[in-house]
């Protein structure tokens, strides 16, 4: 097992749900946790807000710093700015563990669907944009919802960790393992991280059919 | 509930792995199976054989012949045919319920990877190909080994059932259901197949890392 409790987890988009959410349970966990954000001000506000409901050590600050000081950052910006955001932190990022968990989806009349990436997904976008970092893929089916609400002490699903470098994925299986309930399951290779991200719209389909938040979990592992 | 019992399933490319396997399992629960393959003998052997092991009702013929006879027909065919033998099948098919499996893989040194389709995905290559019929997109992630292997008497996972007709993914879930320990949930509209095809590249490689025989299943729901 790798142990993680020492780590600073950076979240790169912090103020957002999905950040947020792992934020609180990270935080909880026992973990120092970072909130990053375009403006530093509203990232102190929510580091405020997710250090009460978690009782953790939990500061903000901008997503340059946020990026510099942490040991390992989660980029849980909006897609819309992911590129843009990426590029102008190579350096902040140089070396680290990075962990992708954004969907680019679209939504219409007929609900979401993925939209098209040219460099195939988000993380292989970030892989593009921090060729001196270690990018993997995690956290993308987990219902922000859910993780904001810790009256909810057992999240239930697995999340499919993805990258090319065995050192890494392992750590972020642990990240995820911290979380009551949760299990990370290596996933495959960053090159197959489109599907999963793109799965985020199945998943999202399930939840209006069934009135669920639905999660995915991985049988015979 | 739909009551499935008093079909015929027809599986075209039914001599392969995954429509072998599927067949065993309809055949078991007492549906009507008739295999079918470019070969009505090769068909015939294998139908002989599925039949001996399930102790059920299986025939052999050739794909247009199955596709004729067949109350709904599951498309089980290699990807290099997949086109090729849908298009002429339309009018067997028309009006008829059609259920794709087929996973558009590639395989390299790094292992398994999703390929480009044209239309978007498999399955929407057949809707394409058969504007006439109700096309469905269900069974990918199934391990084809479980499936055969009838010692394993509860198969441990979903089937994401994909498509926009509500009759048709309900008796597509249903078919789901017959095979013991199977569950069939609505996954999406049919637009959001790739990534459920796709994502069988990452069932291989959790299968190769943990070596299993990997499935998915769908929480809260």
């Amino acid at each position: 097992m790798v142990d993680v409790g020492n780590l600073t987890v950076g979240v790169l988009g912090g103020t957002g749900a999905q950040g947020k959410g792992l934020a609180i349970r990270w935080a909880q966990a026992g973990l120092r946790v970072l909130l990053g954000s375009r403006s530093a001000e509203r990232a102190e506000q929510v580091a405020q807000e997710v250090a009460e409901v978690s009782g953790g050590s939990v500061r903000g600050c901008d997503n340059a710093r946020c990026a510099s000081e942490a040991d390992v950052a989660l980029v849980a910006l909006p897609w819309e700015a992911h590129a843009e955001t990426l590029r102008g932190l190579r350096a902040e990022l140089s070396g680290k563990i990075v962990i992708d968990c954004v969907n680019p989806l679209g939504f219409d009349g007929k609900g979401p669907y993925a939209l098209e990436v040219e460099e195939g997904s988000a993380a292989q976008q970030a892989e593009a944009l921090l060729p001196d970092s270690r990018v993997t893929a995690a956290f993308h089916h987990v219902s922000a919802v859910t993780l904001a609400d810790t009256s909810v002490s057992h999240v239930d699903l697995d999340v499919l960790v993805l990258g090319d470098d065995r050192e890494a994925t392992d750590l972020v299986r642990a990240l995820a393992d911290v979380i009551p309930g949760v299990r990370g399951v290596y996933g495959g290779r960053l090159r197959n991280a489109h599907q999963v991200e793109a799965l985020t719209a199945n998943v999202i389909a399930i939840n209006r059919r069934y009135k669920a938040h639905a999660g995915i979990r991985v049988t015979d592992v």
